[in-house]
């Protein structure tokens, strides 16, 4: 976790700080350096993108082979010619006319820039990193990048990634910030999240970090209102010391879940030749993660998981899990999973389980975890969930809503919806199953509850988020 | 793994045998025993879902307050009014009037039954369930149930199930057959093979398992010449020996992948409540499964994971993976998951090496992982695919396939397909992702590739693939 890595800002001292990044999610004005009329240039992708978001600000196309206009804007042959302010430009042309342009930049008074261009420290081409950074602390432009895609803010519409529209799913404005070293983990995630219906605050590409680096970013996000949860997908950190007294303050105030790459030797090593990043030891990473109380995702799809629980649900210290079922076997795995994650079964008050005999038909035991039988309708979940959330021995709960049952359709959905809206307790849903299933996934999901697709996820979810809660009230 | 199990056939000798699947999976004739126009019934539902499927043999519906014709066909009030050869009666009518229909069945000279409703040894009704089964010992009736969903086989459009079909996706005729104790997670699992575009050959949910059991089931699955890969939920085994022997000799000739309910000692006592289950020690079951050469999979997910690899790709004992992306960041992932779950990346040979030299842009690092970046198209991926799967030092291959970058569209997910079908390594994709991802992913699933959505999914897939196939060889 030295100051080592390949390409660093250290080699001279950094531009940008976490105060850099409210600037370029919130330009007034934006330039795109490298913008053309050929719908394969990386260049047209971002400007067309601007356009499709209905970004606000003024937007100046660059093309030192201009064409008079490029998608309908004036288009200028340098960032000189432009002569007004600019506070953000994206900088998408070939890696060896990157320093000329940061210098145009600079002389125009550009107030920072994105690097999305390849090239550099990730090939080997240190040298030209260096140059690039050398120029820009000259001017005292602040950089993200080079080799990434950059940001993307939905509430400011701005979106400098050069990947065409049509293939990622538009998220809506929320809670979830996301950052990755990687522009291929980052939109695949982003598209993830997207399509999973949860909302973005921000969303944050920095590739090869030579000068805005994971501290900058962790630091924004803490301080970012609009963020409630950062997720993040890491291979080295430069700064480790910065980063891990950063992420001790970020986690006082929001969770982090996060993902690294580069944690086997020979992962290490695909990630050095990636973001030219020194992954390091992985105990050490994962020994600071715990420290700071970070959320550490095995697999990417743990990672969405994680994001879920913590953008929607309260915390809880307590580990007494209820579990609410239609279906018997689920409940069986699912009270396997709670307890293979450290959680327990509760066990409820005398006064619930009276309630609970008095509603539920005398096929259901009332017993933890509550079969309800597969002919459960909305009234019996709403009896259950009504019951077993107000009972002081109850932490949480888990809700498995099988839609292929008889007794389930929108109106069970519809009743988790109004409970999850009210209880103050964690509450989550697995259901398993096809299309008529997906359709209420999405509308419990619509309306803030965490759905998984196995009682092993929410198991996990939860323990997850009962280990962050501990974390906050300092009993870990 | 006793003899002991709450409600099981020790009680008295067994009817049924594997052999008796035979006629409850291809019945020329077939009685609904409390079939109803009452669509709230569960008898209404099967006799429609049988009308739905187009079953072509005989269908006798029976109801003792029968109305004429029940879904236009004749009705009987008795089975015993039918005068015709009945091959398999299903029974849906309330428990305690189980036995006089089974004695119906009987007397009327019925093949086999399967016994649907509820209120059996599941809910202490051992003696009922008893009562029962002395009648079909009596007039030798073979029995799946009672307290199940019985069996579907797409291909002789048999299906017992009382659930409405417009909740449960249609599973299209292939080679996955899927056997479950508990109604709720085949019902769920059956839903998502359909939805995941599987091929299903036969679907048996067995519930008390009074008479046909687990052991009937794997011996019959494994005779069966349809069934490729069996997947099997599983809350307890009755006969533990016999079990053993038969998963060993499934083994030989199949793969099977399971998963057990009541790991725990909760979730055990959970199991009992569920299906008169005795989980028994899951440690001698953890062993016995091993021994038998079965994958088992640690939550619902890792089933069906599982089960798509072993349905469409080649057996290998070798580990040497190759990693062919068109995302770094998520090519370190891959790295980390392989040898995370025991496997290595494959050194290519130097003749491999310099033909992607020629074939790749300088911008492409000749190393594993291949990182072809984000513009890799169709020809990159043919030319990796072409190289790659012809090196002697390769024994399976990784594609990660994001949608999102320029270079990937359907021609991608083509070009994979086509290798998919002539390369005789096993071979999957990663692909993350939204709509424009899911798109391509039911594509090249169609055509029998095995798509993950996160790298530690395939490589965990592409482990217990190598596992068994060194089972098989006898190297393990």
């Amino acid at each position: 976790m030295g100051n080592k890595a390949v390409g660093s800002a250290s080699n001279g001292s950094k531009v940008g700080s976490y105060k850099s990044l409210d600037i370029m999610m919130n330009p007034k004005s934006v330039a795109v350096i490298g913008a053309s009329n050929n719908p394969d240039k990386v260049g047209h992708i971002i400007l067309q993108n601007y356009l499709d978001e209905g970004y606000g600000g003024k937007i100046y196309p660059i093309n030192n082979k201009s064409e008079g206009s490029i998608l309908g804007l004036r288009a200028y042959k340098s960032i000189r010619d432009v002569k007004a302010q600019i506070d953000l430009a994206v900088v998408a042309i070939p890696a060896q006319a990157v320093p000329a342009a940061i210098r145009d930049c600079g002389v125009a008074g550009v107030k920072s820039a994105i690097v999305v261009s390849g090239g550099f420290a990730e090939v080997g081409n240190v040298k030209l990193q260096e140059e690039m950074m050398s120029i820009a602390r000259k001017f005292s432009i602040p950089i993200i990048g080079p080799n990434c895609l950059g940001v993307t803010d939905p509430k400011s519409r701005v979106n400098t990634m050069f990947l065409p529209s049509f293939k990622i799913d538009k998220p809506k404005v929320g809670g979830v910030s996301f950052a990755s070293q990687s522009g291929a983990v980052g939109s695949s995630i982003f598209d993830l999240i997207a399509h999973e219906g949860f909302g973005l605050a921000k969303f944050i590409s920095y590739g090869n970090a030579a000068d805005i680096d994971e501290v900058d970013i962790i630091e924004y996000l803490a301080n970012d209102k609009d963020t409630k949860v950062i997720v993040f997908y890491l291979e080295g950190v430069k700064r480790g010391r910065e980063f891990f007294e950063a992420a001790k303050r970020a986690s006082q105030v929001k969770p982090t879940v996060i993902i690294k790459g580069g944690i086997t030797e020979e992962g290490a090593q695909a990630a050095h030749s990636h973001t030219a990043s020194l992954a390091g030891s992985y105990e050490a990473y994962e020994a600071m993660f715990r420290q700071a109380g970070f959320a550490i995702a095995k697999d990417m799809q743990e990672l969405l998981d994680y994001a879920k629980i913590f953008d929607t649900q309260p915390l809880t210290t307590g580990n007494r899990i209820a579990i609410i079922t239609n279906g018997g076997g689920t409940g069986v795995i699912a009270t396997d999973a709670i307890y293979q994650n450290g959680l327990s079964l509760a066990t409820l008050s005398k006064e619930s389980n009276a309630a609970l005999r008095k509603v539920m038909p005398p096929i259901v035991n009332i017993r933890q975890p509550l079969d309800m039988a597969g002919d459960a309708d909305d009234k019996r979940f709403a009896a259950a969930l009504s019951t077993i959330s107000a009972d002081p021995n109850v932490d949480a709960i888990i809700v498995i809503a099988l839609f292929q049952t008889p007794g389930a359709d929108s109106r069970v959905a519809a009743t988790i919806s109004h409970y999850n809206g009210v209880i103050k307790k964690p509450l989550v849903v697995v259901s398993i199953g096809g299309s008529y299933t997906e359709v209420h996934k999405n509308m419990l999901e619509s309306t803030g509850v965490p759905v998984y697709s196995s009682p092993g996820a929410a198991a996990r979810s939860l323990a997850a988020l009962i280990n962050y809660s501990k974390y906050r009230k300092g009993v870990l």
